[in-house]
């Protein structure tokens, strides 16, 4: 699989210094209002309203409203990269991530699970541009994770017959999982379980 | 933890035949339209209309949207754990109907989604009574993943050391996010590992 790109991205190039800060500040608006009420629940007023553009610069920067989602999708990402260690080639780092998504979890209360999730299951079967767009945003997210167990394997620390692009599915999909349970019942504990009961299942395969 | 209930359960041991079979059509229904549109997209009138009922039959039954959307979630986890074999207390069992829910994943397209998990996404910062119910629901889901883990530490097949409690809930979690990864892939290969790698993780604790 070659290293998977933001939809976003050409545009965001030609822009000048003003128009990326301009466009940057209407993404994070419509990421946080976004984040509360959904998609369908943040309309182009809204973001207008609380990022002080017009709804002509929303459109100039994005076309349309699946314009925006899709650069909403890929800030979100970046975020969730940002918190992520760079690198994951360890059972000791793999697990100090998930400690820390936990602690973030419970700092929040447990509320508003995870905003990538949340917009996938809202957005999934509403509009194939988009639900392509999430697709490459997991992908992107998956992606230093199965680079993390591909150094280990390549370090012979992890099993050649681990098959690592599947581990790291299983990763991501227990933080879906388990951030969507832990959001539900108001704790971190799904959460942790199901991330780590993966990580375990890694460290199964390490090479003693 | 004691068996989970159903909220809904008491006022429809009160209902006659007919009365039953108005409110289950009415939950059926609503069911079919939320899975689609999500429940804020979904309204009284459009269950009235699809349903052939009046507002006042939905309102005779359920008080409010919120207390027929509690029903609904009643309604899905009723379908999920009807899917579930009776006695999930062996591996062969757990991968067998791991397969069988990927392979309904792959006769629908893999559109859709979980029923639960989509309206847990949407609906779990709206409104404090339906997260409650959500959280009755994955705890009525997870009970018998558990129960079966329990039979086979009963039985000596599983480890003592083995938390049953936290490897059901690293199952439902890989359920979830496995099914929430599929559904934007469009390919149940997610679901597949992730429920697979939970069940491999299962398997190491048994005893030889």
């Amino acid at each position: 699989m070659s290293t998977p790109v933001k939809a976003g991205e050409p545009e965001k190039r030609r822009l000048t210094k003003a128009g990326r800060k301009t466009r940057e500040r209407i993404v994070e608006t419509a990421a946080e209002l976004m984040s509360h009420r959904g998609a369908g629940g943040t309309s182009i007023p809204d973001i207008q309203a609380a990022a002080g553009v017009s709804a002509s610069q929303i459109y100039h920067y994005f076309g349309d409203k699946q314009g925006l989602v899709l650069a909403v999708i890929d800030h979100q990402t970046d975020a969730k990269l940002a918190q992520q260690r760079p690198l994951l080639d360890s059972i000791e780092a793999l697990r100090e991530w998930c400690d820390r998504a936990g602690d973030r979890q419970d700092a929040m209360g447990c509320e508003g699970g995870c905003e990538i999730g949340s917009l996938a299951s809202e957005l999934a079967e509403r509009d194939q541009s988009v639900r392509t767009g999430l697709a490459a945003a997991f992908d992107r997210w998956e992606d230093p994770i199965r680079s993390g167990l591909a150094r280990m394997q390549a370090r012979g620390e992890l099993s050649e017959s681990a098959d690592i692009a599947a581990l790291a599915t299983a990763v991501l999909a227990a933080i879906q999982g388990g951030m969507l349970l832990s959001q539900v019942r108001r704790s971190s504990t799904a959460y942790r379980q199901a991330v780590s009961a993966v990580i375990d299942h890694i460290e199964s395969h390490l090479v003693r």
